[in-house]
C-alpha cells in the first residue's frame, strides 16, 4: 500500500483532485424517460428521506443525460458528533475501544478527532440503515429505490487521509493487503527451496512435499497471530462482535425478548435450516456439472491427442481447450450467482453471517472448478488410464460415423507421464497471466471503449438539439464534477474476488506443487505484480470502497486452514504414487500397494496435525506486541476504574489498628469480669472469641500451652 | 449432592454440629518437644502475622499433646466488607460479574449479602498470599512455617450454607459433581445399548463400536456446552481469567513492565522451557518402567498359564497378579510424586498454570498404567502370540534350572481368545470394586484404628503423670473443640483424584468397550455408587475443601477429548481385527490385510471428526439458557451505561430542524446575493453547498433537471 501514495503523487495533483467539496457520498440517480413521473416522485422521496436522516444534499447533472448525481454530507456538525460519540461509547462497551470515553464531548474530539473513515462509515449507515433506526433506508436498485443506481464515495484525497493504509480504505481492505504482503514475504522461502528442489531433487520429491507442508502450517499459524496483532494495532480487535443488521433481512414476526423485553425480529431457524440444506444438492450439482464437463473434455483430449490419428488432428487438438475456455467462466458465473441467491434466501440477520455463508459457497465452487482437472489427472488418468481408454471407443465410433468416407487411423494408447506437470504449469503460469490480463488490463480497455461510445452518442444527441437544455457546470466545480462523473462509471471494488484468487493459489501450492517445484517461484512473481496491480485497481480503476472495519480476514481463514490440512493428504498421496521413477507413474494400480499408500496418507496427516499443535504452542509462547499492548491498556483501564471506584466507596486503609493487648493484671481481669457481666455473658460464640483479648494474650497463652504440652510429651516418652 | 443435606440431617444435629463459633479457618500448629524455643518463636510470629493481615485469632489445645489449634476469623467486619467489595469490583472489571457495582458500600451488601464461600475464599487468601499483597504469607510445612501442619475449614453448617451445592463447597467441587451427574445420566444410553448388543450382536460388534463412538462425541460436546451454562448459572463465567499468583513462585528478578510501569516478577521462559522438556524423558521413563513390568508379568503369565505344566502351577498362576498388585500402585505413587516435583520445578506463576501442567503429567502416567495391559493383549499377544512364544523359552530354561530335579512338562501354546475379554472384565468390574474399597472403606478403617492407637497412647501418657497439665476445655466449647480435633485428623479432599478415576473409566469405555459391551452397564452401577460415596467422602470423611471458584472442569476436558478421539482409532482397529469369528482373532498377522485395517482406522477417524463437526454445529444452533441469560444481562448493562453516558454528554435528539426552504422569489434571490457578497463568496466548497438552499430547492432543481434531460433523451432517440 506504500505505493498508493506515490501513485497519487505521480498525478501531479491536478485541480479536480484538490478538493472533494466536503462531499461524503454521491448517489447516482437514474433517469427513465419512459416513467418520468415515477422518477420525479422517487427523487422527491429520496431528498426527503435524506433530509429526515440528518443529511444535506445538492443535485447536479449526472453522466450524460441519463442520470442526476445527488451529493450528500451530514447536515450539522453537532449531529455528526453526537452520532460518532454514540458509536465510540458502543465500541467501548463491546471492548473494542479500551479507553473509557470522557463525559465531556468537546474534550473527546479534541483528544481523538473524528477521522475520515469514521465519518464515512457513519454517513453510509445513515444512508442505508432502516428508517426506524434513524437512517434513510436506501437500498439501491430494489423496491422503492429502483432508480438509485449506486451510492459511492469520491476517491480519497491525500490531504484528508490520515496516512495509515488501514485508515484510508478501511481495515477490511487493509487486511487483504496485509495478508497479501505477509503471504508474499513467506513465499520467498518455498520459492527458493522449490527452485533448489527443482535443480537437485527433481519432481515428486518427498523432501519438498514435507517442507512445503510444514511451511504451510507455519504460515497459517503465523498469520492467525499476525492478524490479532494487526487488529490491536489498528484498534479494531473485537469489532466483529458489533454486528451490523442487514437491511434486506425479512422477518416472520416481531416478538418481545423474554429476558430484555426488547422487540426482536424473528425468523424461523427451521426455515433457515431447510434453506441451508439446499447447499448439499448445490454442491452436488456443481460437482456434477463441472465434473461432467471436465471429464468430457478430458476424454476428448486424450482421444484426440493420444489415440486419434485421423484428419484435422492439428485443429481438433484445440477443441477441448476451446470448450473449457468458453464454458468454465460462464458456468462459474452462473454458479456464483446461484450461490448468491441461495445465501440471499438463507436470509441472515447480520452482514457478517451473510458474508460468511456466501464465502463458503464461493469457496466450494472455486475448489471444484480449480482443482478437478488435476484430481482427475492424478487419481484417474494416471493410475487407471489404461483401464479406461477402451471406453473411449464411443468417440471412435462417432468419429468414424461422421467421417464415414475414409478409415480412421488410430495409434495405440500410452499414458503421458508429463500430463500432470503440463497441467500444473498451465494453472500456475498461463492461467495467472490470463487472469492478470482479465483483471487489470481488460477493465481499462473496456472503460476507454465505453467512454468513446458515450462521447459519440452525446455528440450525436447534441447535434440534434439547439444548444444544451441543461445549464452548464459552474466553472469552479467543473473539474470536480467531471471527476465524479468519471468515477460513477467505475466498477465497485470487491475485496472477496482478490481473496478468492489468493486462496485458490494457496491451494495449488499446498495440494499440487510437489508435481512441479517451480510453482512457488511463479506465484512469487505473480504476487509481486498482484500487490501492485491490486493497489492500482483500488486507487484508480475502481470506486473507493466504503472503509468498513474488520478484525480478521474472516471466513477465508477457514478456507486456508482447510487447504493446508487437505494438502497434507493430497501431496503425500501424489508423491507416493509418482515418486517411483521419473519417467512415469509407479505402474498399474495393482502394483501400487494400497496399504502403503494409505499408511503414507495417514502418517502424513497425523504428522501435519502434530506439527500444527507444536507450532501453535510455540507461537503462543512467543511475545506478541499487539496482545501485549492490549493487555497493558486493559490493565491500566482496570486499575484506573478500581482506584476511582474504591476511592469513592471505601477508605483505602481500613485495616484496624493492631490491638497491643493489655498485661494480664488484676485490674484488667476485674474490668473484664465487669464487662462480661454487663453483656450478660453473650452467646457461646462471643464467649469463644473473648477468651483471649488481643494478640499478646493469644501469644502468651499459646506459648504456655506449647511448653506445658511439650514437657508432658517428654515425660511420656521418658 | 442432594444427598448431602439428608446426610447431615440424619445426624440428628448433635450439639457440636450446631455452631462453628464463627471460626473461618483452623491452623494446626505442631509442637516439637525437641525444638521448643523454635516452636514457641514460630508461634509468636504466626500470631503476629495473622494480626497484621487483619485476622483475629484464638488458641486452644490441639490433638492430644502434639499440637495446638489456632482459630482464625476476620478481625473487623468493615475490613472484610472493604476487601470483598474490592473483589467484586475486580470481578466486574474482568466481566465475571455483569452488574455494575454500586458506589454505596452499604447498599451493595444489602442487595447482595456476603456469602459463606466468598468470605472463606477471602480469608484463605489473607492467610496464604504474600505479605506485600496484604496477606500473612503462610505456606504450610515449608521454611519459616514448617510447624504449621495444615490450614483447614470446619465442616459446613446447615444454617450457614446458602442451599446451593455450588455455594457450599465451591464451584470447583460442584463442577465435579455436575460432571459426574451428567456422565452418569449419559451412561444410561450406552448401558442399555450395550446390554442389547451383548444379547443380540455379541462381542466385537461394528454397530456397538460405532454407536459408542458417536455417543462419546455427543457426550463430550454436550458437556462443553453444559459447562458454559452452569458457569453462567453459578455466576462464575470467565473466572479463570482472574489468575491467583502462586506464593511458591520463585522469580529471577523484578523488572518494570515496559507498558504499565508496574513491577513484574520475571522468570526466564527459556529456563522453564528447559524444565518442561524433561517431560519427554519423563514420559519415556514411565512407558519403559511400566511397559517392562507389564511385559514381564505378561510373559510370566502366559508362560505359566498356557505353556508351563510343571509343579506348583496352581500357586504360580497368582505370581504375576501378586507382582502387579504390589508394584503398580507403588510405582504409580512414585511417578505421581515425580510428576509433582517436575511441575514444581517448572515454577509457574499462577495456580491454574501449575494445575494444568500437573494434570497433564498425571494423565500420562494414568494412561500408561491403565491401558498398557490391554494394548499389549490386543496388539501384541493376540496377533503375534504364536511368533513371540518361542522367546519365552528363557523362562522354561530358568524354571528347569530351579527345579532341576524333575523334568518339566509343557503344553503346546494356544492363543487364548478370551484373554482380552477377561482383562476388560477385570478392569471394568474387579478393579472398580477394589478401588471403591480402597477409596471409601479403607480411610474409615484406617482412621478408626489410628484413633484407637492414639487413645491408648494418650491414656498411657496420662497414667505417667499426675493429672493433666493443660487446663480442660470450657464446657460450652467442649463439643465444638472435640469435633474440630477430629476434623484435624481427616484427609484433605482432592477433587483431582476423583476426576482422574472418571477420566480413566471414560477411556476404557471409549477405547475398549467393544470387547465386552457390558462394560457400560458395570460403569453405570459403579457410578451410581460413586456419586453417593464421593458425596459421603466430601461431607464426612474429608476436611471440607476450600470453596474455590472455577468456570469449567479445566484441563480434564482436554483429556476427555483426547480419549474420545483416540477411541475412534483403537476401537475400530480392535473390532476390525477380532470381529471375524467369535472363536478368536482373524488369524495370523499375515492374514489380516494391513491396508484394510489402515483404511478402517482412517475412515473411522475421519467419520469421527466429521460427526464432531456436525454435532458441534448443531449444538451451537441450539438454545442455551445460560448464554442467553448472560447475553441479556450484558445487553441490559450496556443499554444502561449507554443511556446514562449519553444523557450526561449530549442531547438525545440533536437532529436539526428540517429546513423547509423558501420559494424562489425575487426577494429571496436578492437576499441570497446580499448574503453571498457579505461572506465574500467563501471557498469553492462553501459555494458548492450553498447553491441549493434547503430540501425544497434541491427537489425543485432536481425535478427540473430530470424532466429536461428526459425530454432531451427522447428527442435524441426519435
Amino acid at each position: 500500500m506504500a505505493s498508493l501514495r506515490t501513485l497519487y503523487a505521480a498525478d501531479g495533483n491536478p485541480p479536480e483532485l484538490r478538493t472533494n467539496m466536503n462531499v461524503d457520498f454521491v448517489i447516482n440517480y437514474k433517469i427513465s424517460s419512459d416513467a418520468l413521473v415515477e422518477a420525479e416522485a422517487g427523487f422527491t422521496q429520496l431528498i426527503e428521506a435524506l433530509t429526515k436522516a440528518g443529511l444535506a444534499s445538492e443535485v447536479r447533472r449526472g453522466v450524460d443525460h441519463t442520470s442526476v448525481l445527488v451529493f450528500v454530507k451530514v447536515a450539522s456538525e453537532k449531529y455528526l458528533k453526537s452520532r460518532i460519540y454514540r458509536e465510540r461509547v458502543q465500541d467501548w462497551l463491546y471492548g473494542v475501544r479500551i479507553k473509557t470515553p470522557e463525559k465531556d464531548v468537546d474534550k473527546i474530539f479534541e483528544e481523538d478527532p473524528i477521522v475520515d473513515a469514521e465519518r464515512l462509515r457513519l454517513v453510509y449507515l445513515l444512508l442505508t440503515s432502516p428508517k426506524n433506526e434513524g437512517g434513510a433506508g436506501i437500498t439501491p436498485e430494489t423496491g422503492q429505490w429502483k432508480y438509485v443506481e449506486s451510492i459511492f464515495l469520491c476517491t480519497i484525497m491525500l490531504s484528508t487521509g490520515n496516512g495509515s493504509s488501514s485508515g484510508a480504505f478501511g481495515e477490511k481492505v487493509a487486511f487483504y493487503f496485509a495478508f497479501l504482503q505477509s503471504y508474499f514475504s513467506f513465499l520467498v522461502f518455498p520459492a527458493a527451496f522449490g527452485f533448489a528442489s527443482w535443480l537437485i531433487l527433481g519432481q515428486y520429491s518427498w523432501l519438498y512435499a514435507l517442507v512445503n507442508s510444514l511451511w504451510s502450517v507455519v504460515f497459517f499459524e503465523y498469520w492467525k497471530k499476525k492478524e490479532q496483532d494487526l487488529a490491536v494495532q489498528w484498534g479494531v480487535r473485537g469489532v466483529s462482535r458489533i454486528q451490523l443488521p442487514r437491511t434486506e433481512f425479512q422477518w416472520d414476526h416481531e416478538a418481545a425478548d423474554p429476558m430484555t423485553g426488547e422487540a426482536v425480529k424473528v425468523y424461523s431457524a427451521k426455515k433457515r435450516l431447510q434453506t441451508q440444506l439446499l447447499q448439499v444438492p448445490f454442491a452436488f450439482v456443481c460437482l456434477l456439472i463441472l465434473g461432467a464437463l471436465y471429464l468430457f473434455c478430458f476424454s476428448v483430449e486424450i482421444f484426440i491427442g493420444e489415440i486419434y490419428n485421423g484428419p484435422l488432428k492439428s485443429y481438433l487438438t484445440f477443441l477441448p481447450t476451446i470448450i473449457l475456455t468458453g464454458l468454465v467462466p460462464t458456468l462459474s458465473t452462473i454458479l456464483g450467482n446461484l450461490a448468491e441467491r441461495l445465501t440471499e434466501a438463507e436470509n441472515y440477520e447480520t452482514h457478517d453471517a451473510h458474508e460468511a455463508a456466501l464465502t463458503q459457497k464461493i469457496f466450494v465452487v472455486n475448489f471444484i472448478t480449480s482443482y478437478t482437472p488435476l484430481f482427475l489427472s492424478a487419481f484417474v488418468y494416471m493410475p487407471f488410464g489404461n483401464l479406461l481408454v477402451p471406453y473411449l471407443d464411443v468417440f471412435k465410433v462417432t468419429a468414424e460415423k461422421i467421417s464415414s468416407s475414409e478409415k480412421l487411423t488410430t495409434q495405440s494408447f500410452q499414458i503421458n507421464p508429463d500430463r500432470l506437470r503440463t497441467q500444473i504449469i498451465y494453472f500456475t503460469v498461463t492461467a495467472q497471466i490470463v487472469n492478470f490480463a482479465l483483471e487489470a488490463v481488460a477493465p481499462i480497455v473496456k472503460r476507454k471503449v465505453f467512454k468513446k461510445v458515450k462521447e459519440v452518442q452525446t455528440e450525436f444527441a447534441h447535434k440534434n438539439e439547439k444548444g444544451d437544455v441543461v445549464p452548464a457546470d459552474a466553472p469552479e466545480e467543473a473539474a470536480f464534477l467531471a471527476r465524479v462523473r468519471n468515477e460513477a462509471e467505475l466498477d465497485v471494488y470487491d475485496v472477496a474476488t482478490d481473496y478468492r484468487e489468493m486462496v485458490v493459489q494457496f491451494g495449488y501450492l499446498s495440494l499440487f506443487s510437489a508435481i512441479w517445484p517451480l510453482a512457488p517461484v511463479s506465484f512469487l512473481i505473480n504476487n509481486w505484480v498482484e500487490l501492485r496491480s491490486d493497489a492500482m485497481k483500488i486507487a484508480i480503476s475502481s470506486q473507493r470502497p466504503i472503509p468498513w472495519r474488520a478484525d480478521s480476514i474472516g471466513p477465508w481463514l477457514n478456507a486456508l486452514g482447510f487447504l493446508s490440512w487437505f494438502g497434507s493428504l493430497i501431496s503425500s498421496a501424489i508423491v507416493f504414487m509418482f515418486s517411483g521413477d521419473s519417467n512415469g507413474p509407479r505402474g498399474e494400480p495393482s502394483s501400487i500397494s494400497a496399504w502403503a499408500l494409505l499408511l503414507t496418507v495417514l502418517c502424513s496427516e497425523h504428522l501435519y496435525l502434530a506439527v500444527q499443535f507444536a507450532v501453535r504452542y510455540g507461537l503462543k509462547q512467543m511475545h506478541s506486541p499487539g496482545l501485549h499492548k492490549e493487555r497493558a491498556e486493559r490493565y491500566q483501564m482496570r486499575k484506573n476504574i478500581l482506584a476511582e471506584t474504591l476511592d469513592n466507596a471505601v477508605e483505602t486503609k481500613p485495616l484496624p489498628d493492631i490491638p497491643t493487648g493489655e498485661k494480664i493484671t488484676r485490674a484488667a481481669l476485674e474490668e473484664e469480669a465487669r464487662q462480661a457481666s454487663l453483656r450478660g455473658h453473650g452467646t457461646p460464640e462471643e464467649a469463644f472469641w473473648q477468651r483471649q483479648q488481643g494478640m499478646d494474650e493469644t501469644i502468651t497463652i499459646g506459648r504456655s500451652l506449647i511448653s506445658k504440652m511439650a514437657a508432658a510429651n517428654k515425660t511420656a516418652k521418658a
